[in-house]
């Protein structure tokens, strides 16, 4: 299936010239979200020990995974939205800077984590995640997103690790 | 299984005298998940059409439960967080007010709805997303959390709907 006919291309959100691309007709579209699902399954399977969900977009692909791997899902999110006492790590945006947390003793050391978002844009926020699992004494075994914009350099940010996108707009 | 158990209680969350139900304990276990997931699934299946599913836990559940239910996935977020055109629905907060969007064109019209999100607090929320479902023709079969505060009259803002909620705090 060629998900990118299904993806919706909204100019001038979240502000003028960007394009914003969209994964929601294809949640909303049964068989198109259970081969999109399997795609990263069939990747994945027996080679990681736990999925990191990144905010928000991130939590309804982790929600559709870690049952079919038996795997714990963990959630990152913006800080002061998570309870108790977290792993914190900043990273910078276009304008300004912002800060990621992982609620600490999320991981076990060691355990090889799978990191998924909807989309690959700059990479500072995976970039961000992935620290985080370090910072818990895990280990990133991947990421995976829906999308991925070539150009804007998230792949090189992520260098290192293994990087798997579903659709690619340069 | 006794999901109260797993259930962490952290004080002063988000502010003082607030405790704060997480079930990250729950998405961390993934046998717990399961039987978490399963006690949805055996309520709804074969009486919905569609799952909506609210920002941000709720899409935890929603990516779990809409695969196995084979129907779609439509996403409600606080105003300006959704591409397109959208229908929106003012709420009360405790101070102040907020609004909730839903893109327009998410839901055929006679679709029965099931509502899901991790806690039923006031139900301002929850109602503001049943009165979403409304406005886009559709029906709202139910709404469904895993942790019901039972004190704060959630189930009667959304009387007559059926509510399903799998651990309740007084």
């Amino acid at each position: 299936m060629d998900f990118k006919t299904l993806i919706s291309d909204i100019p001038d959100f979240p502000k003028p010239g960007i394009i914003f691309r969209d994964i929601s007709p294809i949640l909303a579209d049964p068989e198109a979200a259970e081969e999109l699902i399997n795609a990263f399954l069939d990747k994945w399977e027996g080679k990681i020990d736990a999925i990191v969900a990144i905010d928000a977009r991130g939590f309804v692909l982790g929600g559709a995974l870690f049952r079919d791997l038996s795997v714990p899902l963990v959630l990152v999110r913006k800080k002061g939205k998570l309870p108790g006492a977290c792993t914190e790590c900043a990273y910078d945006l276009e304008y300004g800077s912002s800060v990621l947390e992982m609620q600490k003793g999320s991981l076990k050391p060691g355990a090889r984590v799978l990191i998924v978002d909807d989309l690959l844009a700059t990479g500072g926020t995976a970039e961000a995640a992935c620290k985080l699992v370090l910072m818990q004494g895990a280990v990133v075994a991947g990421c995976a997103f829906v999308i991925e914009l070539a150009g804007l350099g998230g792949r090189e940010k992520l260098a290192g690790y293994e990087v798997q996108s579903l659709v690619t707009y340069e």
